[in-house]
């Protein structure tokens, strides 16, 4: 098993991708190719005292940003780190691609270079968001800010098949974001999407409400794009928010201070259950190969879970039900 | 000073109601009229042993209920205790009113029956919510599911004049919810409001990114309806979700409940902080007298807060000042 590795993706490359990718071949005993400028990667290797067993450094010289266009990387950014790595994946150099990049340059680059899976309509951002009762994947976050009923019909497909295949879930519980639970809420997408998802091929239990979806009950929260990235981003907030005002109580006096210790154990599980990096980063569905997107701030050890990640899809035949499955719903 | 109350509108009617009620009474000195069923409203005083000074009771037979359609307000409902309410209101019979009843219904009706301030082209139901750093006001929440650009512009003077008038706010900022802070991002809606709000009669920021609302920064998040609402109740369900969790690390063991006995004090602080119930309820804004929806599970405190809240607006000289910004910037 071999992962390709966006060298410079995300705010802390390439030291921590180094380390999560060092980390991973101990770890998980996988390959990986990092790509970019590989003087620069032997150089971190060498400062950080990390094995290059298992690692192979493969140059790119060129790096694409936050700030251009994402379709810049079939273009000026051709030799970009994350276009020479999409294309080493489309070409079978290796099994699934890493990157904490620009999501909006790895979603063209995914799509132009390594292409969709056969029958899927577009691409999608699904990150794992955990949930009181565990996780769900969100499907769509925002690669398709505006989407049709049928797209939102596929997401439903590739969201239960990816929580079936990758974390066990026997029946993944399929929800559409909603402002209600009744059929007729909504916008048109909503209305025109409810009776799709009745007759589609997944175990679809009903609108979900935003209110109700961090204590649980559903596995997959089926969105469009600009909803979806709504409810991402308000949850990394006001978890962030709500934890820090906590902190700060602790710190009021001496004797919250005290207070905090004894509970700092449980409250560092907790953190640590409401913290997305644990679980990798967001997939790409819909892609004919692994894609993930690590999130940009990732840390050694959020890379690491990334790449597990990626060998955990490469591995799990997931690619294969979801073309049989479409194909099966279009027959 | 005469605020009218729907008597029979949410969870816990008419029981809080009556709380709130007598307690406005005796804490703002302004009187209350309970519109409903006379004989069931006067026991509760009775039973609570409430002081009926200052309260008049105007009888209704019939309740409108979450199950029933919005628009039967007007028609086999008219005679219920909200359309009752709404006729003495645009009758001049009180000054403003307050329900905790079915939001739909009383959209409706509030628009039909008390009719829209000149100028104004949809009501928006606009919460106050917290943040770390203070309030703000979230405009539209779910009145208007799509929305066209003008109307956006619209829920920005009357959230900015609401701010400055009812929470002294001196330059209230506007935000634009959205995926980004790019005048770019989002779906058309988004995009075609951006230059519109350039060109507003109110301190326009930017684009607010879900991301970063709940720490502060804003004083009024402009949204449609459906995105409004996903915020609102994502808000609501992840901060109860959150504090459920910190009280379950709470209760662990003997040595974690000393510890959070030692924090107990500024966390009811935080709990009240975050708790919008606080506030009084959401204003329906965009008609022509002062109504207020209480949350449907308010309490007695969250009944008082919502009449005190009502009575405010009431005297706040708003419904004139959105009058005339709509007409300058129309001329």
């Amino acid at each position: 098993m071999k992962i390709i590795v966006d060298g410079f993706g995300g705010d802390n490359a390439p030291a921590c991708v180094c380390e999560g990718a060092a980390l991973a071949v101990k770890e998980l005993g996988v390959s990986v190719s990092i790509v970019g400028d590989t003087d620069r990667l032997r150089s971190v290797f060498s400062e950080k005292g990390l094995s290059e067993d298992g690692i192979d450094f493969v140059p790119a010289p060129d790096v694409i940003g936050m700030e251009d266009e994402p379709t810049e990387i079939i273009r000026s950014k051709s030799d970009s780190s994350m276009a020479v790595g999409l294309r080493m994946l489309k070409e079978g150099k290796g099994d699934a691609f890493v990157s904490a990049g620009s999501t909006g340059a790895l979603l063209v680059g995914a799509t132009l270079i390594v292409k969709r899976i056969r029958g899927v309509k577009r691409a999608a951002l699904a990150p794992i968001i955990p949930s009181i009762e565990g996780n769900y994947m969100l499907i769509d976050c925002g690669a398709n800010v505006e989407c049709r009923p049928e797209m939102l019909v596929q997401f439903g497909v590739m969201g239960s098949v990816y929580m079936k295949r990758m974390m066990q879930v026997k029946e993944p519980r399929v929800g559409l974001l909603n402002i209600g639970t009744e059929k007729s809420k909504g916008t048109p997408l909503q209305v025109e999407s409810y009776p799709l998802f009745e007759e589609a091929p997944f175990h679809f239990v009903g609108n979900a409400e935003a209110r109700d979806i961090p204590f649980g009950g559903f596995d997959v929260v089926v969105s469009d794009g600009f909803s979806g990235n709504l409810v991402l981003k308000l949850t990394e907030g006001l978890a962030g928010a709500l934890i820090g005002e906590i902190k700060g109580i602790f710190k009021k006096n001496l004797l919250t201070k005290l207070g905090a210790a004894t509970v700092l154990g449980p409250m560092k599980e907790f953190k640590k259950k409401m913290d997305y990096t644990e679980v990798g980063g967001a997939p790409l569905m819909g892609i004919s190969a692994p894609v993930i997107k690590a999130h940009g701030s990732s840390s050694g050890k959020a890379f690491f879970n990334a790449i597990r990640q990626a060998a955990d899809y490469a591995r799990s035949g997931m690619i294969g039900e979801i073309e049989s499955t479409l194909a099966k719903k279009e027959a």
